[in-house]
């Protein structure tokens, strides 16, 4: 592991253009552990005003990789292999949290798990999505990181 | 099915606030089928300049979602009970194409299929991504729709 | 919830025919809670002298599909609509312990989780799998049970 | 590949004790594609007089494995790393075909597909399910193969 992993995740986050897109900040970070959190705007709906599935899945995809990325010496990093998301309940309220963690290391492959909680206004959490990711260990690529 | 299923998708792709949010477009749109596309930017990316994983969930949950609601009927809706997608190849490019298709319809559950090509600088077209998911079959809810 | 739901559930298991075939057997009976244990033989293991990915899977499908059997009406039964399993170590040992739980009830679906366990010959045990599955609710079929 | 992939195939089958336990035979090996088939018999069934999900999902995890196996150079072999089955019908008939496929080769893993149909009574041929599934390239293990 690499002693350093916070700074080097930070300076990641810097640039997941996409995780700022959607609004998503991550809040916690633990060896194996990412929590964020997201305000619930009317961006993240779909049709129906509930979350949108891709939110969700986005979510969880920067938690579990991140989570598995703390773990990694620095001159590694990882890609999601695979990913499934289940929906158990519509996701409709004021705040998103969404955790990521390592459930089995590897030298090469990474098992991960995450889910979803959303507070509704009368600040009750509902389970939203359990999740469950495949990472792949790979040399640093050739960029900024 | 419903005759008026191209009307009706559009009149639900004006509430996908997520899908704009994120620069996607669907264009072609028939019974049991759904092919969209993004053209590609940096907000886009994660931090190895690669297709964040969450955006081609994302897509792909959105062409598998609006393939299954081509073949309902007027009174009902799907929402995602499950997705899962694979990882064939990090995505770099210019345009990104995402097909959605019915596999297996079902009274109360739909079984869905997807994938998404990269088109690079060079025009060559790369397969990125597979994936499955299962929509759930409900009745429209109370909303605009 | 069935009161009688230990008996209809012994029931079911006498003609489990594929369960008897593979030597499983169902060891606790909890609402919502399955577990059954397996003694490894040679006729569980592929070419490596692993136990088959298959054996795992199968072990899997039943604990998680009786633990949502615990939990229906009289008149209703589940099938698998979906199953993912990981493989996180090589199961070799003398026995084998799956279980399987309902994390999300619901009136068509249920999400299940399950795990498998192997103990080796010194009495250690090791986690080898990881498990989810749908369970699609339906009208018990006219036959036996 | 390996040019001798079948008969280094068939040694490995003489080794696949569940495979033989259950009744499963492949029938034709070919570069990257597996098919088999197996005689349906009470023994594969379960309680509702269909064929058990764990069956459908053992010979499946066969076939794809096996059809990644035939890409292999000779000092490697596959595990399953993950397995994600779907079930479109229930099994019921005289003969179950299982089918799978390399759909992505890689140095590290494979992303295999695969598929079951059930022959009924009448000739008729019925897709059951559908498969995905991610083999781990491994070393050779230090046994009989």
């Amino acid at each position: 592991m690499n002693p350093d992993y916070k700074s080097r995740l930070k300076k990641a986050l810097e640039r997941q253009f996409f995780m700022k897109l959607i609004g998503f900040d991550i809040t916690r970070i633990e060896p194996g552990f990412i929590e964020g959190e997201l305000n619930i705007e009317e961006k993240h709906m779909q049709q129906h005003d509930f979350l949108h599935g891709g939110l969700m899945a986005s979510c969880l995809d920067i938690a579990m990789g991140f989570s598995a990325f703390t773990l990694l010496p620095p001159d590694k990093a990882v890609v999601t292999a695979d990913i499934n998301i289940s929906y158990y309940n519509p996701g409709d309220g004021v705040k998103l949290i969404a955790r990521g963690w390592v459930d089995k290391p590897g030298s090469r492959l990474y098992f991960c798990e995450g889910e979803i909680s959303v507070i509704d206004k009368n600040g009750k959490e509902v389970l939203t999505n359990k999740a469950k990711s495949i990472m792949c260990v790979i040399d640093v690529p050739p960029v900024k990181l």
